[in-house]
Order: C-alpha cells, then structure tokens, then sequence
C-alpha cells in the first residue's frame, strides 16, 4: 500500500485509491477491484505515470444488486474523500469554475469484457465548468467539444437518451452550415450544438441535463454497475463462462486529454505482434484526438515504430519520429510491463501536451498461432518457466488449430446460427439423406448433409459429408458426438432451418435453398452461411509440437482416445492418444454388408437363430478388432460390449420397414411387430447395455470371442503384445458384472484352447448410473477397471436426457439455475461427486483399480482438471480432442499446490 | 446343549443332533437348522416323544452350491457319527439285517416351503434288511409295501425316474390280478411288484437300484440340496421374497410308523382354527396309515376331538374317543408348544402301537383374519403383549380385509395372468374404451375396462370400472398406479393377451371374448378368469380395529395419502391417514370441462395466451383444493405443482386431433406441429416438472393462488386452521427452488392483500433425482420440507424406466441381479443410500425440516421400514394401503432395539 496516500478509517474499504507513484492495491487484486483497477494501481506503484484516481470495488456492485440496485452505505465518504484527493494530486478541484477536476468513470470486470459495458469521459463539466476548462486550456473549441461530447454519452448511457437523437442535430446543424467535418465547426458552433442537445434531453425526459456534477457522477457509478446485467454483458458472459456473481468494478480517473493539439495524441499497442506472436511492438496512435476518436475510425490511425511504416508503405509519419522521446519513454514502459506481467500486453495511453500518461495495461487477446508463439518464445527468452509458458494457452483454442477455419477476412452471409457443435468449418453441397451423401462423395463430390436430426444409419452418410448441420438436438445429440469423434465440423439444433425432405428444401424465413446449393458451416461458432467462404488450413508449428512435449512432461493424467475404427484410431494416435479408452461396438453393427445380420439376429425368436445371426457377425467383428489392435499395437484398448437398444438397429418407417422386409425374406407384418414390440418410452432407461447382454448372453460370447481371436491373430502378426480391456455397460450393481464377467472368461478359455495363445486381457464395466457410483465398492471387487461414462451419469444423476434438454437447457443457463452445460463440463457438484464417490469405494475396495472416465467430458478441459483432481488414471476423447486433453491435464498438474500432481483423493 | 450327547471334536460343526430328550440346537436356530430342524431341536429339549435324528445345517447348503453341488470334507465323519447314535438310541442299527435303523430325509428351510423341495421315507431299506424289518415287525406285508414305497420315492426323487412308470405297474398288477385296492395285496404281491419296481429302475438307468445304504443316504442327502434350486423352489422363493443364499437344511430321522395296525395312526393338527382363528384344537388323523396317505386323500380323515366330529356330524369316531390317553397327551403337549411358542401351531404326530411322536411343530399358516384374532386373543389371554400381537401381522395380509376376494371355493376358469397389480377382485363385462366404460356406468353396468395400457386419459374409465386389466406394463405403470390410488383392482402386463380394439375382441391363444363378455379378475393373485366368480365382501372386525389401535400407539412414523380427490381423501381419512402427502395436481387438468383450457395454454403462442387459459382454470383448480382441504380439514395438505410433460395433456393419434382441432377451433396442421414439437425421445428426462415451471412461471403463479384462495375460503368455511404444503417437482438443486418459490411467495402475498387472510404455508420440494439428494444441504436452506419421490429416483438412480421396465426386471430378479423389484420394495442399497444422504444432509442444514416419502413404496411394509430407521417423519401411500402403512409402520417402531422408535440418523 502507498505511503502517500491517506488512509481510511477503519469501516469497510470500498474505494481503492492509486496515482503519484502509489496505490491501495496491485496485479494480484483482480477480483476486487478488475482486471483495469488492479493493473491501473500496479502501474502506479511501479512508478509510471498514470492520471490519479480511485476503483470502486466489485463488493460494491454485488451490494447493490442485493440491496436491488442501490448503493451501499458509507460508500458516498469515501468517494467524497477519494476525489478530493485525486484533485489534489492533479491540483484541480471537482466542480470547481475556475480549474475543475475532469474524471472518467469506466467498468472493469475482474475478466476482460471490451466494449460491453458503460463508459462516461469528461465528467464533471456544466455550464459553469466548461468557461473554467476553457480559460484552463486556453482553448473554448476543445473545452465546448468536450462538454458537448460529455452530453451526448452521458445522456445516452445514463439518462437513456438514444444516441441518434444527438447525431441527427449534430449532422442537421452541419448540413444547414454546409460544414463537412466535425472539425469545421468552431467554438461559437460547439455551444450553438450544445444548447441542442440540452434542449433535446429536456425534451425527451421532461427535466434539464444536470448540472450538478455529483449527480453526475453517481449517475454514472450507477450507470456502470447496471450495465453489468445489460443484455450484452449477459450474453458475453454466458459465452464466455463469467459467473454472473462476480460483478464490475468503477474506475474513476482523472482526464488527460489527447487532443490539445499537436502536441498531444493517444494510441494503443500491443508488446507483440498479436496475430503472429512476433516479437515487435505493435500498435497505432491518432495525433490531436481523443480514445474514442480512434474507435470511430474517421480517420487512419498512424504507426508506431518506423520500422512498421516502413513496411506499410505508409507516408504518415510513425510516433517514433513524430515524438522520440515520448516514444523511447513508452517503448521502456512496454518492456517494464512485459517483464513485470511476463506477458505481452496491450496497452492504451495519451499524450497531453507532450507529457505522457498510460491508461491502461492487461494481457492481449491473441490468436491461438501467435498465443503458442509468444509462450513458447518467453519460455525461451526466460522470462517464464516452460510449465508457465504450458499453462498460457487456453486448451479450448487449440481446436482452432485442428481443424479447417473460416477465413476472418473473408465475407459471409450468414443465414442462420444453431450449436457450434463440431469445431472447424466446411463447404459444400446441400445433401438431405446418407446415401446419396455417400453416392455424391464418390463422385469426388463435397457435401454438406443436412438432416433433422441423425441416427446411427446415418453414420457412413456422416463420414462421407464435409460438415453436418441439424435443425434439432443439442451439443450431446448423435449428430454432434459422432461428428467430434470423426472430427467433421458440424452444427447441429439450428432450429430456425425448415427442413423438407420431401420437396428437397432447406428454408429460413422467405430463403429457400435446394438439394446441391452450396452452404458453408461454422462449427466453431454455430453459423450457416449461404456459399462458399474461403478457409484456413490449420498448421501444426513447431511451437505446437515443442509446447505439447513440455505439457507431456508435466502431466499425470493419461490421455486415450474414443475410436470405433481404425482409421479414428490413427488420427488419434498421430494427436497423441495413449490407447483407446472407448470402442463402441455398436457402430460397427451399422455397416450395410452386416445390418442384415444384424436384423437377423434381433428378428430370430429362439437362442438358435440368435447364434446363427451371431455366427455370421463374428468374423466381421474380429476384423474390425484386429484392425484396431493393429493400430493401437502396444497400447491398451477398451471395447465397451453391445449398448444401445435393439430398436436402433430396426428400421421405422413404413417404407423402410418394406424394403427391409423384403431384402430379409420375412413378412412385413413380423418385421412390423418386432419394430413395435421393441418401442420404448425412455429408451435411454431401457431395455440396452449389460441388460441386453443379459437377455441374450450368446451376443457377449459373441464379442468376447471376436476381441481375443483378434487380440491372438494381432499379436502374432506383430509381435507387441495386445491388451484387450472388455468392457460391460450400464450395471446397477456386481451381480450383473459377475454373471457376464463369467460368460467372457468362458470364451476367453474357448479361444486360449483352440488358438493356443494366452491373451492377458482385463474385464471392467462403465459406470455410468447413479447406483453404480454408490456399489463401486462391491462392483470394484471384481471389476479390474471403472470407466465413468459421464453422458449417462449426467443424464440419470440430472434427469435430464440430453436430446430433449433443447427445450430448457439454454434457459437454465441463462437464468443462472445451471452454472454450465452439464454435458460440456461435468457438473462437479453433483455427478463429480457421484464420480468421487465411484472412485473413493472403488479404490478402497481394490488399489489396483485402473480408473478413467470416457464421456464427452474427456475432452473438457475443465472436466480434464477435475478428473485430475479426482486422481483418474486417464481420460478418454475423441480425437480431435486428444491435444486439448493432454494441455488440460497438463495445467491441471501443474495447478497443483505443490506441482508434483498430488491429488485430493 | 444336551449333556445326552457326545460331544464333536473341534472341527466345523455341520452337524447338529437331537432327541432322546436333548439337543445340539434350539427353536432360535432357525437360519443354521432349518424351520423344521430348529423345532425338533426345541421340542426334544423340552423333553417330548421326538424320534432321534440329526440335522444337516443350511451351511453345508451353501457350501454345496459353492463346490459346484458337491459336498463340503468332513461331513461325512460327522453324518455316520451321528447315524450310529440315532441308531444307539432307538436300538436298531443303520444297515443291519437284523435289526435295521430306517430313516427319513426331508428338507427344511429357515422359511417353510411347503412341499417345494423333496422328501425320501423308509430310507435303509434294500432286499437284506427288509427282510430284518418283516421279523422285527413280525408284518411281512408291512416290511414289502415299505420297500416298495421307497423305491418308487427314492428312484423317482434321487434317481430322477418319473413316478407315473411306478403306478403304471401298481396299475397293471392290480388290474392283471383284478384286485381294486392297495389294501387287497399281499406280501407276497408286493414281493413280485417290488421285483418289477427294480427291474424298471435298471431299465431307465442302465444300473441297479442301490442296495447300499449309505450310497442310499447321500443320494438322499444330495437330492435334498439339489431341490434347493428346483424350479418350483426358486418361484416359490420368489414370490415369497426368500432370498436364495439362505439355503435348506436337512433333517435325517429314525422312522415311526402308523402304519402298524390299528393301534397305530398319524395326523397333523393345529392349535386353533386357521381359518377362523378360534381357540379349539383343529385337525385330522387316519389309523394305521403314514403320512402320505393323509395327503394321497384316498381315505377320509377322522375328527380329532369329539366336539369337531359332532358338529360335523360324522359317524367315524374321534381320536379323543378311540385313544384316550394318547389324545390327552397330544393335548397336553399342543398346550405346551403354544405357551412355548406363545402362537397357534401346525403339528404332524405320528402313533406307533400306542406310542405318541411329535414329528414337527411351527407356526401355523393362517387366513387374515384368523390372525388377528389369534394375535388379540393371545395378547388378551397374555400369553403375549399387545406390541407382540401387533408385530404377529403381516402387513401385506391386510389388503386381503381390505378388498373384496374371490371366495376360495369357488370354481375358476382362469385363462391368463398377469402382474397382480391392485389388489381386490372384481368381476364385469368386458369394455375396451374409457368413455364406453363409463356409459355404461351410467347405464348401472359393471364393467372391466381392458386396455393395452392405460394413459392419464383413462381416468375417467378406470373410475367407471369395476376393474382394470392391461396387458403391458408393470406393478408401477400407469394403470397400476392409480388402480391402487383407487382402490381399484387391477391386473396388469398380461402379456399372453391380444387385445384388438378394432375388432372389440380380447384373446387368449384360440379363445376369443368380446365386448360385454363377463370376466373376473383378481388383482390379488393376477389372474384372469372367464365368467363370474363368487366374491367375499371386507369385514373390518373389531380386532381389526382393536389391533390397529395398539399399532398406531407404538408408531412414531406419521402416515398420510396420496389422493388427489376429495373421494379419495375421505376414503384415506376414515382409513386412518394423517394428511395428504402427495396430491398430484395434474390429474385435475384431465377432467373433460378443463381439458379445452388446458389445450389452449399449452397451444399458446405467448405469455398472454398463456394467462388467458390460466385464469379459466384457476377457478377450476381452486375449486378442487377447496374439497380437499374441507376433507382433510385439521390435517397437512402437500400439493405439488404440475409434474408431468405438457404433451401429455395433447391427443396423439390423427382422428383425435382432428376432433379436438374442430373443437378448438385451431387448424389440425397446428395441432399436430406442437404434439410434434412437444414429443420427447425420453420424456422421463424431459421437460417437466419445475422445468416446465421455469420456462412458464405463470403456471405455478395460478396454481399457487388457486392453492392459497381454496385455503383462505376453506378456513373461513370451517374456522379449522389449513395448512397447505406447496410442493415443487424435480428440482437439481437449489436455484430453481429458489426461482419458483420467490414467485409463490409474490402470489401468496398478493392473496393475502386481497382477502386481508394470512395463510400459514410452507413451500417445500419433491427430491426425486440422484442430484437434489446430493445438494440437500444446499436446498434444505430454502425449503421447509422434502418428499422423497422415491418412484423417479428410482428410475433414475438404477437407470431403469418403469414403463419398460418389463422386458428385462423380472429376469433380474430370476437370476438374482436384484434381490426384489425396486419399485415395490425401496432399493435399500441404492436408491436408499441417495434418500439417506438427503436425510442427513438436508437435516444437517435445516434441524426443523419436514421429512417424508410420497413414491409407491410409501405403501409397502420393507420400505416403511427403512423410512422409520432413517427417522422420516412420514410416509404417505395410496389410500388403500394406509392401514397396511400404519401396521408396518409399528413394526418398525417396536423392531427397535430399545422400542422407543430411536432411530438411525
């Protein structure tokens, strides 16, 4: 704390005061007094010339929307007191006529939100103040553009005055005097203007603009603390998952003025370049203006650095040039900030009159290729530690690498937004079914398959399609799960889009597209746009390659893959995967050579016919394993046994039911009846997983057999051993475990005798049902391994499914009832306790348990921390995803206390 | 333990001996001995005529079925121990020529299964020592029909050669020597019959009949065991909840015989009458006969008293008349075992030559009715306490008083069963749709209404019925529900049914009924009957009564109903319920002069549409709370706001939206879309419960004033205080508690203002999802009390929906992956922790929180149990099974340790 500044008495501090080399607070205050509050006063003990001023903190703002929204008591004094001393220090005083104090009253939430909530420049003039200001400056053209601009944002951002309402009198009155520019207008036009405008805000609110300048400002004050729950701070929030509960914090800070003349100017830079993470400062400055002048971009900003004009090819000359010393000043600040922050920074500043005044500093937005760069390049420099430079980056934006991205340059015409469902982008045609998708991709063909909704038939159509796009269903429907673990971009519950499939057509509003018309998707943003948009190719730089060897380092948590194929398994093993901790059989169910079988096998109405079906499937199931044990040779791999209901694989509708009918030789009305007999009413709670296996056994001996047939033939060809984990679904308890359990060594003992070869294969069960959680003791006394499956956990431990949540979910988050997406990051309070609660029984039970969790959630990087936490041995994801869960897990490591990644439990 | 007896050596003691005045075991011992065992134990202790024997423990059981049904080392030693012993005792000796030791072997579970597992008799028999016996019993005759007996059961029973082969030669003989009775042949036709006996054995087996004893004994012995898991044993388990792992004794004892002349005889008898519950010995004997021949039914018992044979009017004379002495001590020694037992007794005696033997003694089967009085009677004679004779009732029994019966000699031509859903029987004619249901009604007909399944637009028709059939669904669907909130029978899943609404017929394989046909169904066994059946009506007699009121002295638990009608109410209150704790508000959305309103809010497009088809319900709804809070005037009334989903309340098929389009004057393409938009992949998860709250707050606003005006006008009416319990359904956790109680208050406070009436509500939450038990801590800071919904937290804690449930839960319980269905009995391991854990943690936040049960297992005594050890404050069941709750409810008070209803948490 400064020594300069007065101290408070001891009643609760809501004001934190900085300037003239001191502060009440510093960087490492962020929650309570924002990200700009806290940089402000550390800027300020460190030296740097900052306007004097004080931050009212963010307990303030939760005070006065628990005291429905007014301002606590007390904080008056200590405002009072705090901007007489501000004046002090700048030797003026708040609404005095002859040298009156300026301020701006700006928000600053403890995360960055730019440009969502409510500034006020230029408080504390009237029409007393402003003949002071003028006689101060010696200039009445700046003093009434200022009072006038003061007005106009005051009135609009505090009176509710609407904005336009001052441009049309400003843009009438220019018009009538043929003036072009704002600056034609003289001293005599700005007061002229300003009699408007006063006269407009009697007019719209039936009382004078106020004069009184502590009106004003707690006009203000309350004006920023309200626009923390405007309409576009919550949606920003939402995004970019901001509690609601920490509030924003007020800065008030005295003015300096960047536009009294040539003398003064304001800018704003970078430290790096924020595009590509080169080392170079980086920035542009406007001479004779005000911040807001360089917003309204009327005109071209100037660079900073010769070396940049240069290199522009810009004639204007650079501040370097223009002001060399302010420049040399500036440009040792930047290098004070950076080793100070050990980040790059982007900073405002002004110079008034030659002398200059930093505004603001904060770590800079950057894209991903340039946040990889500068954190690897300040890891070398030695500026931070590698694990530092691991945890820079947020997981989340490596999907920007991964996959195709939209040009940023490029125009689009966006006909609609749904769930940003898949990352990365795609163009192509409009295709309305899977099969002609398939036919068309043959043809060398790009489409995009649009579809209501998807369902496993639709899995080739889906891999023959560029990007998939839905109307219905959310972020965890079969369209979007399928698409991430292929890595297809897709963008699903769009539901402005009118899909016919009978005409062929995909409406929104009066726009109608037909079946070949080109679309672009966004699956990174959730935008459908009409034609084809130009992409970036994502580009995996040696910074990449070198940070994820330094997260591979710091990292306990393996990282596995969730794979049905081979081929999903290569791509994850090139993203790093550590073995497959998820292969759903199913899939394989669905290709056209076996459906057959498949149908065959559900229609059979005796054991026997079940197993001449089954008899038919088990090579083609080997085949697959074997594919995949090739491609995982050394590595473990989990297949999770049959799981989805037998209805899935029936067909529904009347039309489809004939032609399967037929191509199966059995009558209609059977295929019809079984159809029927097979509905559910929550086939999510139904008649799947181990209760299928338990049903029909023979379906187990089946799968057992095929995996180690495949695990024996794969290991002879390659020599590595093959380590089969064989997975049993949706058990409420041991029994259930046991009795399959006993079934699969039956066919293990089978295979060994026959083949001769000894398979060390393991058997665990997913644990996905809240009962499951609490007998994890029993279950784990025979289980060698746990896999929470977290989509179903979140399911039955919230009642929610996740294909029908559309309706309330969103709306859950909005109204705060939910903090997040439970099933984009695992919901810690309740299903991560289920999970703690599995993993605690589990592994007191047996402490060689091997523990993983294969949920979507796998690929969380928030749900990767808390596994991490939770002491998992491994996370599985699709493999797109692989990457982000390695970094996750690696920043999750290092967040530990004492970084050796000791865990909670 | 008897001093009579050697002690064994140290080893593990799978043997346990008895008579001759002593014995290694006592009547407490039922888990190790065996029912049967336990008592012959207790009765040679008590110094009465037991022949010797010994008892193999129900450990060797289970050790058997864990060596792969082999026997445990060391039994063997132990059995020829105690064989030489029982031999020593009786004088005779196992196997020997002379003198042989004949022994029975028969089965006996810690629960009585009668006649499910086998029995061998005359075991030690072969063509040597047959011989012996024939001298030693000085009746050849005697010695032959002994051997032959045997044969046939042991070969039949040990050997697995079917039984009809023995009578077809018995048969053939008679018939080839024209001799009509068995009592016509001679020694010497048993001779050569005993020969064919042989020959048939060798024939089916391809070896001899064993003439070694001891190969004899263990084959007996094995096959005791091996009846364990007999199919009979296993249904009889399950429909009498017997756990398997319990497993069976055997009993290995010295044979008597009343088959010596006429100065021998056997019987059984009990102590009073089981159907009645009079106190009069009751029973039956033959002379000269073995037990068998009591069962064979070929010759009709005598009386055992004089009394009895007046009253019947027999001519044949009684036991007390022919043998005095033995008579006396028969009575003498049935008053000992009842003092001893301190309950009416089952007990089978054998006469040999004058001598009296007790062959068994337990409890004595008995109607409901017969126990309770046996149970007042005995408290009233003091022979027990009145909390004793509350605890001699089976709960589950009452509903035998509770509802009509089936008279038990009456004919019944069943053909089909199904689930016994809603206990009760009722006979009617057959209608297959609801609205004809209650036409006819109207017309004064009685019907039973048979569906497929049953929806909420049934309610009406399952009113009108006299019984409902379905024949999908389980113990907890939709019809069974509700039948037993009605009180009406119900027989659901009758899955051999097909049921043709088109052609109005219902068949059972070539049988085809018709409309107005006349069934009877009994919802206490399942079954289906063709015809009419004659019924007993309920008598709630004075002992009911007299025992209920002990009951309702020794419970802590309070019992309440679920009942959504004043009817229902008023039939719950006079059977004894403390309030309601679960009125489903929704059901009075259904009645047809509401259904239009409630259409049109769901079709609203917007609030104000929403509102305007509120308020024509709310007067609706107001109406309905105003009844119930009349009959339950004094009491809590918890009514939960609208649960289920909104497409519920829309018509489906394509005729019926037609019809209520035309109605609603709405075109049918709107209908259709929003039935469409509505429909849920899992409607269970979906959008229902509060979420249908938050997306429509008005909802809850008028079903909040509807609840606090009807309150404000019944206290008015009746002066008695109104305590309302607004409950709120399917909460995650506290915000959305939060959220919608915030507007029932608003509300609340509203009524209040208008009728200047404070109303003393309390604002409380269903927990019914795995995740609200986990955040009680949290919810119980805002809500006043809990209902554990214990119906959907079963569903979603095992992940198992009710509704389809059926195609795989009762495999479970067959193969013993469940122990019982979880949604008859509460899952005590599962979906019992969760409740537990909402317990402590809600009770931990909130010392004053109201904690009670509203699912099915509100109703049923294991469950209500568990509710008292986890120290709810009440249950609350359907109205018929509230005395049934009030009972079991008792029993778990006076099970206590320290009786003082002190329980676990």
């Amino acid at each position: 704390m400064s020594q300069a500044l007065a101290k408070e008495p001891a009643e609760h501090k809501w004001v934190y005061r900085f300037g003239a080399g001191g502060a009440d607070g510093s960087a490492d205050m962020k929650e309570l007094l924002g990200g700009k509050g806290a940089n402000l006063a550390e800027m300020s003990s460190l030296g740097l010339p900052v306007p004097p001023g004080f931050t009212i903190t963010t307990e303030v703002c939760s005070a006065y929307y628990d005291l429905g929204r007014n301002l606590p008591e007390g904080l008056d004094m200590q405002v009072q007191a705090a901007i007489e001393e501000v004046g002090r220090m700048v030797g003026a005083k708040f609404g005095d006529k002859e040298n009156p104090l300026l301020v701006s009253v700006r928000s600053g939430a403890p995360d960055s939100m730019p440009g969502m909530m409510d500034t006020v420049l230029n408080l504390g003039l009237n029409d007393e103040t402003v003949e002071g200001l003028a006689i101060r400056a010696s200039d009445k053209r700046f003093a009434y553009d200022s009072y006038r601009r003061f007005i106009q944002m005051y009135a609009d951002v505090c009176l509710g005055v609407e904005h336009h309402l001052f441009e049309d009198i400003l843009q009438t009155y220019k018009n009538e005097c043929k003036l072009a520019n704002d600056t034609d207008l003289t001293a005599d036009d700005w007061l002229s203007i300003i009699d408007q405008f006063k006269d407009c805000v009697q007019q719209e609110l039936g009382k004078p603009f106020p004069q009184d300048i502590h009106e004003q400002l707690w006009g203000a004050i309350g004006a920023v603390f309200g626009s923390w729950q405007n309409a576009r701070a919550v949606t920003y929030r939402r995004l970019h998952d901001i509690p609601a509960h920490w509030g924003t914090a007020v800065n008030v800070q005295a003015m300096v003025f960047g536009n009294l003349g040539d003398s003064s100017a304001t800018g704003v830079a970078f430290t790096r370049n924020p595009a590509t993470g080169e080392k170079r400062l980086y920035g542009e400055f406007l001479l004779n203006a005000q911040g807001e002048d360089v917003v309204a971009g009327t005109r071209t900003p100037q660079n900073l650095t010769e070396d940049a004009r240069k290199e522009a090819g810009d004639t204007a000359p650079s501040l370097e040039a223009l002001m060399p010393e302010s420049f040399a000043e500036f440009q040792a600040i930047c290098n004070q900030l950076e080793q100070r922050y050990k980040d790059m920074q982007d900073i405002e500043f002004t110079i008034q009159d030659g002398k200059l005044w930093m505004l603001q500093t904060r770590g800079g937005k950057r894209t991903t290729e340039a946040a990889l760069k500068i954190a690897v390049d300040l890891a070398e420099e030695g500026v931070i530690s590698e694990a530092e430079a691991v945890q820079r980056i947020n997981p989340a934006q490596l999907d920007q690498l991964l996959h195709p991205t939209l040009d940023p340059d490029a125009e689009r015409d966006v006909i609609a937004s749904g769930l940003p469902a898949s990352p990365g982008a795609a163009s192509g045609e409009i295709v309305f079914n899977s099969d002609e998708a398939e036919t068309l991709k043959e043809e060398g063909r790009t489409v995009i398959l649009v579809r209501v909704e998807t369902s496993p038939e639709d899995i080739h159509g889906m891999h023959a399609a560029a990007g998939i796009l839905t109307s219905r269903g959310g972020m965890t429907s079969h369209a979007a799960v399928v698409a991430r673990g292929m890595g297809r971009p897709c963008v699903s519950g769009a539901g402005s889009l009118r899909i016919d499939y009978k005409d062929q057509t995909l409406s929104v509003g009066s726009l109608r597209l037909e079946k070949g018309d080109i679309i672009t998707i966004d699956g990174t943003t959730g935008q459908i746009i009409r034609g084809e948009v130009k992409m970036r190719q994502p580009k995996l730089s040696g910074d990449f390659a070198k940070l994820m060897s330094w997260a591979d380092a710091a990292r306990v948590l393996k990282v596995r893959t969730n794979a049905d194929t081979a081929a999903d398994a290569r791509i994850a093993r090139e993203f790093g995967a550590e073995g497959i901790g998820l292969c759903r059989t199913e899939h394989m169910f669905f290709d056209e050579d076996r459906i057959l079988a498949v149908r065959q096998m559900i229609l059979a109405t005796d054991e026997d016919g079940r197993r001449e079906a089954l008899d038919k499937l088990l090579p083609m199931q080997r085949g697959d394993f074997e594919a995949l044990f090739k491609e995982m040779s050394g590595l473990p791999v989990t297949i999770r046994l049959l799981d989805p209901p037998l209805h899935e694989f029936l067909p529904h509708t009347e039309a489809e039911i004939a032609t399967v009918a037929e191509a199966m030789k059995v009558p209609v009305k059977t295929l019809y009846n079984r159809v029927q007999e097979l509905k559910e009413f929550n086939p999510m709670l139904g008649h799947r997983g181990c209760r299928l296996a338990i049903s029909y056994p023979e379906i187990t001996e089946m799968q057992a057999r095929a995996i180690l047939e495949a695990a024996v033939s794969a290991s002879k060809a390659s020599g590595a051993a093959v380590e089969p984990e064989i997975m049993i679904p949706l058990i409420v308890g041991r029994p259930e475990f046991d009795f399959l359990a006993a079934r699969i060594r039956k066919s293990a003992e089978a295979v060994e005798q026959e083949t001769g070869t000894r398979i060390a294969y393991t058997i665990g069960t997913m644990i996905e049902l809240p009962r499951a959680c609490l007998r994890a003791g029993e279950i784990a006394q025979s289980a060698e391994f746990f896999s929470f499956g977290t989509n179903d956990l979140t399911q039955t431990g919230l009642g929610i499914s996740r294909d029908d949540a559309g309706s309330f979910l969103t709306e859950y988050i909005q109204k705060g009832l939910l903090d997040s997406d439970p099933f984009i990051s695992i919901d810690e309070e309740g299903v991560g306790e289920l999970v703690k609660i599995g993993v605690e029984r589990g592994r007191a039970q047996n402490s060689s348990l091997k523990l993983g969790i294969c949920g979507e959630h796998g690929g969380d990087p928030k749900s990767v921390a808390f596994c991490h936490r939770i002491a998992l041995d491994y996370v599985s994801c699709s493999p797109y995803r692989v990457p982000v869960a390695r970094l996750a897990a690696a920043q999750a490591a290092l967040s530990d206390q004492d970084g050796t990644g000791k865990r909670e439990t």
